[in-house]
């Protein structure tokens, strides 16, 4: 949905000895003109991005998400973001977000063509209501990312693992699952391994073992995983990184598609062949997903 | 370099019937902010563009650049431009660009998110000095693209073909050229077959045969590159698409990377090893490039 609240961010260097950035934000409506049209970000995609979800005012994971966008900026040559500097601009967006779920938007760009500096900017926005999707599960289909699983290890400048701006693939994949009757996608390499969906990570679980797909085949390492996984091991489950081949998605005894706003949502149905709900578990996960965190 | 000139589009649906557009257009200063933040160009690369090369005035193949965004477009299942517009938009933009050589950019984007139109815009820039890369040459480096040769024909989703906005892969590649020492970049295949570069495309000459990486790999058709091979034929060349393995590369009697603005810039070395510097022929291929086409 569009942002309710948005700011623009005067991009600090990494090292600015500052506590307070506030007169750092321009407070802009979100609706109106904000960017020139020579700014990268619109002419090539070129820049990094996270999204936060939030609840009741709460954001989520907040440290997680500001880390992976160093990590993205880095992988990009773009200049290290001053995560003091973002982490007040998240703060500020949240207090204007009201209860309820929203989703947070944080957006480094290289800047402006023959411009100097990056652009950086952060909005909040009502989340869409995915409770049905929570509940009652969504039906997904696979779809060839092109390239093999070892691909990203051989071509850094593909930029696998960061976080960019360039999601016109990824959006054309969510289109061609819809054209297809599915909810979602999960992508998958020439190679028949498993990587992930076009905006959310895969969670499968086998037994007492829950499973995603190793990052090392350069994908997202998702934040709501990370922390999926972190309360099943505390609860006594086992969980494990892998190279998870296609073959074995519909023979898992239950999966999940999880992201910051949409959270876990069951898979109920990859290519035509059903996969149990597990309705208990679920809601559950997320439960706690809807908890705050930190 | 920056726009000096440029102008919001106001979509037209394809079939409009009408002669002129005028009122369509709204001048704006490149400059100041022109877009939402909630913009899909800016958020997700999400839409489509063209660089169409000015000299003197003089917009060059406008028609084949105008059939390349709707050919992307339709990849990018984005409403059908509708040409006249763009047509109209291009000779406004042009008639304010002076002598020189600039670039005329195009941009369909796929609007705001949660709203209901695409977004158009087209700016003038002027060019960057290319005299020394025409004259003297370039070096590059050949990019692993991580995909085998026929991944495109698998997967359309993956937009093989487009010219999305999402190019961060493509300035990476070419930031990655830069720290070996190269000027640019040519991207292969997994399986060792020459795609293109980042932002141009290849052109080997093999004593009286022209070749060029057959677009059925999933790469850009050269507006640039077409042009070129129509001039050469008539003049009595032979010319020819081909699966060009990357091994071959540095056996050609010469190469070029051909585009819109920066036209033919001779190859002297490919990952180290040099070519021959056809100084006359270049000459005589910029001098076509340079002279009025449409």
């Amino acid at each position: 949905m569009a942002p309710s609240y948005a700011l623009l961010i005067d991009i600090a260097p990494a090292d600015a000895d500052r506590a307070d950035f506030a007169d750092t934000f321009t407070v802009i409506d979100p609706a109106q003109p904000a960017l020139p049209v020579g700014e990268l970000s619109a002419q090539r995609g070129d820049g990094v991005f996270e999204s936060i979800g939030l609840i009741d005012g709460h954001a989520q994971e907040v440290t997680a998400h500001l880390e992976r966008l160093a990590h993205s900026a880095e992988l990009c040559d773009l200049p290290a973001p001053h995560l003091s500097q973002w982490r007040q601009a998240v703060a500020q967006v949240a207090a204007h977000a009201g209860a309820g779920e929203a989703v947070i938007k944080l957006v480094l760009s290289r800047g402006v063509e023959g411009g100097q500096s990056p652009t950086g900017w952060v909005t909040v926005a009502p989340a869409t209501d995915f409770a049905a999707s929570r509940a009652d599960g969504i039906r997904v289909v696979t779809l060839d990312r092109g390239c093999p699983l070892d691909a990203p290890a051989r071509a850094p400048w593909l930029l696998s693992g960061a976080k960019t701006l360039s999601y016109a693939v990824n959006m054309a994949a969510l289109r061609e699952a819809k054209r297809r009757g599915a909810d979602d996608a999960i992508f998958t390499t020439s190679d028949g391994f498993v990587l992930e969906a076009p905006t959310a990570s895969l969670i499968l679980r086998r037994g007492d073992t829950f499973v995603t797909p190793a990052p090392t085949g350069g994908i997202l390492h998702g934040t709501t995983q990370v922390s999926l996984f972190a309360r099943l091991a505390a609860q006594g489950f086992a969980v494990a990184y892998e190279e998870v081949p296609a073959s074995t998605l519909a023979s898992a005894d239950a999966a999940w598609l999880v992201s910051s706003v949409r959270l876990a949502a069951p898979i109920i149905d990859i290519d035509g062949l059903s996969l149990p709900l597990e309705r208990e578990l679920t809601a559950s996960l997320n439960a706690y997903l809807l908890s705050g965190r930190d």
